[in-house]
């Protein structure tokens, strides 16, 4: 078991860092907790101001039963602060505290905390629980029926399994439309998420939409404008939000621009295109459906810069979306030599201080992000890397012998320590609150179904952790009723609604507590996160804020019990800590040791202390 | 003891990448060393063309009795190319080698091996041996003794130690001259270096000259123009090379630019500092003696930009300086928000490109220079995170105590594991030649000489390791006469020229020795480094290429004898390797393993199996 309640901590939440919306020019207080027995003599932090090593000397704040807490203020020269700890102990030691945990050498400066200067994200943002819905499979309201099948469709009925193969492939049309999803709020209230992330509502060449044919209209096959101004104000009536989804680094090849840009060389939108010599065209990957959008001015200006824009346009009256997810954003903009990645994000950014300040702009991502995370464009990421990734890796079925997304190889099936290791690394090199605005995941329309991946018990294990962790959880439609797929357009199945057998009624519940847990406890969506211990088989950590210390334990199998010091969350001998999901009894201090249950699959939380959230 | 052998391998030298200067849309081959009993049964290699994950499987090139040799062809697609090594093994095994080594679980970006499709460094930089000169303290011809004392200057006798207070700091003249370093090529070509870096020429209000007044002239006190071209010609004529040292950060407070920025707020120069509302202005760590420069097309025309900048002059006719060490180049067009670093460095070599195209770029950085070296600015920089840091704390003599480099503690003493782990981890995290191309150091003229920090016996270790690593090494004058000092300051003592006794005649035959060795064996220059094993007290390591593989072995005390696989550097039982330097015997493999000599210190190299330099 690796003891991790002994080592120094660190992280961009309010108990450690006073504020994630800092000033050019002003201060930061940071704070650090050193668990008792950790010898230090003195603690500084190093920044680099203007790219120079600056150190300030911590003093100690206080002193609690486990830990010594030191404090010091560092100054925000730049827009980007990067910092770290260093820690000087008796007899010569030496260690630095950083992202990726401590180190008893000198290290580079990649995972050096940042705090970042640009513009905060919404604070919202933090607060939000997402439901996605690929709206062609969410719900059909009466008023589908009525509707004609464009060319390219395949009509398909509703509890048909969608079709693996070509022709079938994001053609089956099921007709699901907004206000389909209108008849079903109640279904996404109840399961506790307050933001709807939609899919692509424009007109495409595919049910999945990420081939616009225009971004003046929502598809009539969705119920046309009126039916997206009816969503969200159906939404926002109970206090939800609705973002919406926009692909920034490809049209369709049936898009407005792109066939002006065909039939005409001199039209302006020729420039939006990569064209070759010989009048050929680049695809993303070489797709000819999807042609790659090359930035200038002219593209942005209809496409990301000013309220005029289609950015903006949807932000305004009457649509008043709260917020754009950004497809394909890692690699917007970016083509061989180009990279004009940041000026379309900095661009959307603009368009959303000027037309939706509150809005939302989180990017597809796949893999490390952190480049592209600084706060001067995406708020945030979908994150795949530093979360879906990591689960997978230790809660996979040791049935499932499926592709790792996108790797070369079956999915791999790791001991705990490698998640809590890519977990940290990943959180190591972001900013706190751009991982705390990312949209936290365990899979998506993208991706095999959780639940296939890793059976009922282990998917119940990653939900727990993925409404406890830093980031906002993720919900893909039918996730919460135990849904099923082998890849994506597997998972794309239509929700059954009228099919309560269906149901995975357990899991329903477990999704529904959790997501009111993460409501009631601002710890859980903005406390610390503090690593406790790690077993093979099992995971215990720390969400803390001032009003409340919540132990988590997420375990995959049986194995040996996590032993946890006791006083690591504040208890002294005798004392216990109230189960507050998962159905475990207390736990109680008994020679300063908590003996956390040994089997698995669970997920469980406990109150620690006298603290009440 | 960390045993290395076992472990795959790769880094950026011919050995594993057939190219250094790859094209934008080419393709590389990259080779992966897995030792035998490693068990792997797929590799790929993961690079993110477009900012997207792409694999490439590899493929077994050869085998020989120590490794399978695989090898895969990755396409260039972007400015910089990042990848890692993916290592699927039997039963699930899943392992990313990145430049930091192996990993068992996801990992961001950080460490990815870099290949830079921007214009190579010049191909003698990789050659290079360095030799600093402190021109004020170097030598003085007899030229010197009828120049006249600047007002600002205090005279000191050539065999003063430098007093360390104000107002001696920087002002005490020795009246060392350009025509002295001629009178001494002699010297600094027997100790086998073909490099000169020289401190600022220009004329300045303080011997270290950092703190120009013009850029125009070469300082009367150092002989003028004219001693300038007949140093390069000298030079020259023996093959050996001249940098220079340009301040881009700041200039000196006499500098004509400034005292027209003061005197008139209408001109152009007012511009070229940050001035604030108050008429006062931003000194470098607001020394007023060193305004701040602030950049825009006018400093940049006069300082970087063109044939007729400053940085252009004097590396044409008749000058022909073949390169320049920028001063504070971490720091340069940094200041709060504004950040034009790139910007300045790929002027400077734009006009490199334009007036000498061999001409190198070497930057001062303390820290971590990576976010600078992808080759578009800077070629290199000088090594001190990369190598004299790690070097410092492995072989500070205990008795040392003074404070590190900067930080606000001591120097520590820590094992050789500490070192290797930041050598290792800077390499990872910058190109291969951006690290090969710089210039390693063990002191300089702003460090205490590393016989104060080490003593003697360990110097020589350090020695060793300078000479036999990827990176120009850079000698800081008198450094192989074993000079003292305890600062920057107290180490720019006059050369001992008429003091026989005063120098070191070990260490000097040691320094040239080394340099010889390296000039004998391109290994030593451009061949891989791959680590074989760590102690406590020792570290071994080979340096290799396609003719020689030589075993090097630094010990910084006596210590359990590092045990080596024999085979990891082509020994079969019974065959020897002959001792090239340091004087051991030669070490012989039996029982398939060498074991290396536990005395320290000490510094040996040997020239394994049957290849030959």
């Amino acid at each position: 078991m690796l003891d991790l309640s002994t080592q120094p901590h660190h992280d961009g939440s309010p108990l450690y860092v006073d504020t994630d919306a800092p000033g050019l020019g002003g201060s930061v207080t940071l704070r650090l907790r050193v668990p008792r027995g950790f010898a230090v003599e003195q603690v500084f932090v190093r920044s680099t101001p203007d790219a120079e090593p600056h150190y300030d000397e911590a003093s100690v704040l206080r002193e609690d039963a486990d830990a010594v807490w030191w404090s010091v203020s560092v100054r925000i020269v730049n827009p980007l602060t990067r910092y770290r700890w260093l820690l000087s102990g008796p007899d010569g030691a030496y260690r630095w505290l950083s992202g990726d945990g401590l180190h008893e050498h000198d290290v580079p400066d990649a995972y050096d905390f940042t705090l970042s200067a640009y513009a905060a994200p919404p604070a919202w943002a933090q607060d939000a629980i997402v439901y996605q819905i690929f709206p062609d499979r969410f719900a059909r309201s009466a008023a589908a029926d009525g509707r004609e099948t464009p060319e390219w469709a395949i009509p398909a009925t509703w509890d048909k399994r969608p079709a693996p193969t070509i022709p079938a492939v994001s053609a089956e049309l099921y007709g699901g439309d907004l206000d389909g999803v209108i008849e079903h709020l109640d279904h996404i209230e109840d399961l506790g998420c307050n933001t709807i992330y939609l899919t692509p509502f424009f007109p495409a060449g595919s049910t999945h939409r990420y081939d616009s044919t225009t971004f003046d209209t929502v598809d009539p096959l969705l119920g046309g404008d009126e039916a997206l101004v009816r969503l969200v104000q159906a939404a926002h009536a109970r206090g939800m939000r609705v973002i919406g989804d926009l692909t920034t680094n490809h049209s369709g090849v049936g898009h407005a621009w792109f066939q002006s840009a065909l039939a005409d060389e001199a039209s302006p939108e020729r420039a939006f295109y990569y064209f070759r010599e010989d009048g050929s065209y680049l695809g993303w990957y070489d797709v000819p459906s999807l042609p790659k959008f090359r930035f200038g001015p002219e593209l942005r200006a209809r496409l990301t810069d000013g309220p005029e824009s289609v950015v903006g346009r949807w932000l305004a009256e009457p649509f008043k979306l709260d917020g754009w997810r950004i497809d394909v954003a890692n690699m917007t903009g970016r083509h061989a030599a180009d990279n004009d990645n940041l000026d379309v994000a900095r661009s959307i950014r603009a368009t959303m201080d000027a037309v939706a300040p509150e809005a939302l702009l989180v990017a597809e991502h796949c893999h490390d992000a952190s480049g592209d995370l600084s706060g001067e464009g995406w708020h945030g990421a979908m994150n795949y890397a530093g979360f879906l990734r990591p689960i997978w890796t230790w809660l996979r079925d040791p049935a499932y012998h499926r592709q790792f997304l996108g790797l070369p190889i079956e999915t791999p099936r790791l001991p705990a320590e490698s998640a809590f290791r890519a977990i940290r690394a990943f959180q190591g090199v972001s900013p706190w609150r751009s991982t705390a605005t990312s949209w936290s995941l365990i899979d998506s329309h993208d991706t095999p179904r959780a639940r296939t991946v890793m059976g009922a018990g282990a998917q119940c294990v990653a939900a727990g952790m993925l409404f406890t962790f830093p980031g906002a959880p993720m919900v893909f439609m039918g996730g919460e009723l135990g849904g099923e797929g082998t890849h994506g357009e597997d998972a794309r199945r239509g929700m059954p609604w009228d099919r309560p057998d269906a149901w995975d009624t357990a899991t329903h519940e477990s999704y529904r507590a959790l997501a009111r847990l993460r409501a009631a406890y601002p710890a859980l969506r903005r406390g610390s996160l503090r690593w406790l211990a790690v077993g093979e088989e099992a995971l215990a950590y720390v969400r803390e804020d001032d009003d409340a210390t919540l132990l988590c334990l997420a375990a995959r199998g049986d194995g040996e019990p996590l032993r946890v010091r006791a006083s690591a969350i504040g208890l002294a001998d005798g004392e216990q800590a109230q189960n507050l999901y998962g159905g475990a009894d207390p736990v109680t201090a008994v020679d300063g040791t908590l003996t956390l249950p040994a089997e698995g699959p669970q997920f469980q939380v406990w109150m620690a202390g006298a603290r009440h959230g």
